[in-house]
C-alpha cells in the first residue's frame, strides 16, 4: 500500500475550508465544475464529472471544521475503494490541509500523475477559499497526456 | 519508507528535459535561481540555496535523455540520505518525467508540504523546457507557512 500525501496552507478558516469540502458549491468551484449529489451527510455520494471521466465518493466521516473522508465508489479502476482524507488545522493565520489518498495496491506511473494533480487541486482549493475563485475542471492546469 | 511521487509530461525532447536537470542555467531555471555548483558528473555536488535554507545534492547516477538520481548530502534532517529520482521517457509529443523523492523514515508533515511542494517547481520545469521561463525560488508558487 502506498499513499498520495500533500500539504497546503490557506489563509482563512478551517470552518470556511470544510464549507469548501462538503458543499456542491464549494466541491463545484475547485476540483470539477460540473459536480452534483450530496457531500455533508455521512453516506452521501457526490458525482464529480470530469473531462477525461467520472469519480464518485462517497462520505464515510464527517468532523465539522476537522476531517473529511471520501471512499471512492466509481471512477478508475486503481481508484475503486481507495479512501480520500482531509484533515483540517488551524495555526495562526492559515487553515492547514493535511491530505492523504490512501489505499493504492501498486505506485504505477498513473499513481505518479494523479500525486501531481492533486497537488494542482488543492492549490486550486486553496485559490478559492482565499480569492473566490478556484480552477476547477475544465480549467485546470493540465500535466501530461492524462490530462 | 514511504516515497514522493509525481509525474509532469512536457512538450519536448527527453535530451532538454536531460539539460535542465543537469547544467547550473537549467537548475536555476527552475528549482533554486541561486544554484551552484556541478550537476553533470557522477560525484558532482550541487549547492541549492533557498529563501528557507539550503539543500546540496550529489549527482549518483546519469544515463543521458534517461535518468538523473541525487542523493541528499545537505538540508533538512529529513532530507538527509533521501534519493531524488527522475526518469525521462519519450511519448509521442510528451518528454515523460517520471519523479520519485524516495527514503523517508516517516510520513511526516513536513513530507506533506514538501510533496506539494516538488508538483510546484515539477510544473516549473515544465515551464522552462516548453517556454523558456520557469518560477524557480524566490518567484515559486508559496503554498503554506513553511513557504
Amino acid at each position: 500500500m502506498v499513499d498520495i500525501l500533500h500539504q497546503v496552507g490557506i489563509k482563512s478558516t478551517v470552518a470556511d475550508v470544510y464549507t469548501a469540502l462538503t458543499t456542491i458549491e464549494g466541491l463545484s468551484g475547485w476540483w470539477a465544475t460540473n459536480t452534483e449529489g450530496k457531500g455533508n451527510d455521512i453516506g452521501g455520494v457526490v458525482n464529480f464529472h470530469f473531462g477525461p471521466g467520472d469519480i464518485d465518493t462517497k462520505v464515510v466521516e464527517l468532523d465539522p471544521a476537522k476531517r473529511v473522508v471520501w471512499e471512492v465508489v466509481g471512477g478508475p479502476e486503481e481508484w475503486i475503494g481507495t479512501h480520500i482524507i482531509f484533515d483540517l488545522k488551524q495555526s495562526d493565520e492559515f487553515a492547514n490541509v493535511l491530505f492523504k489518498h490512501e489505499g493504492w495496491k501498486e505506485p504505477v506511473e498513473f499513481m505518479h500523475h494523479c500525486s501531481t494533480k492533486w497537488a494542482v487541486f488543492l492549490l486550486s482549493l486553496k485559490s478559492l477559499v482565499e480569492t473566490g475563485k478556484g480552477a476547477p475542471d475544465p480549467h485546470d492546469v493540465k500535466i501530461d497526456s492524462w490530462n
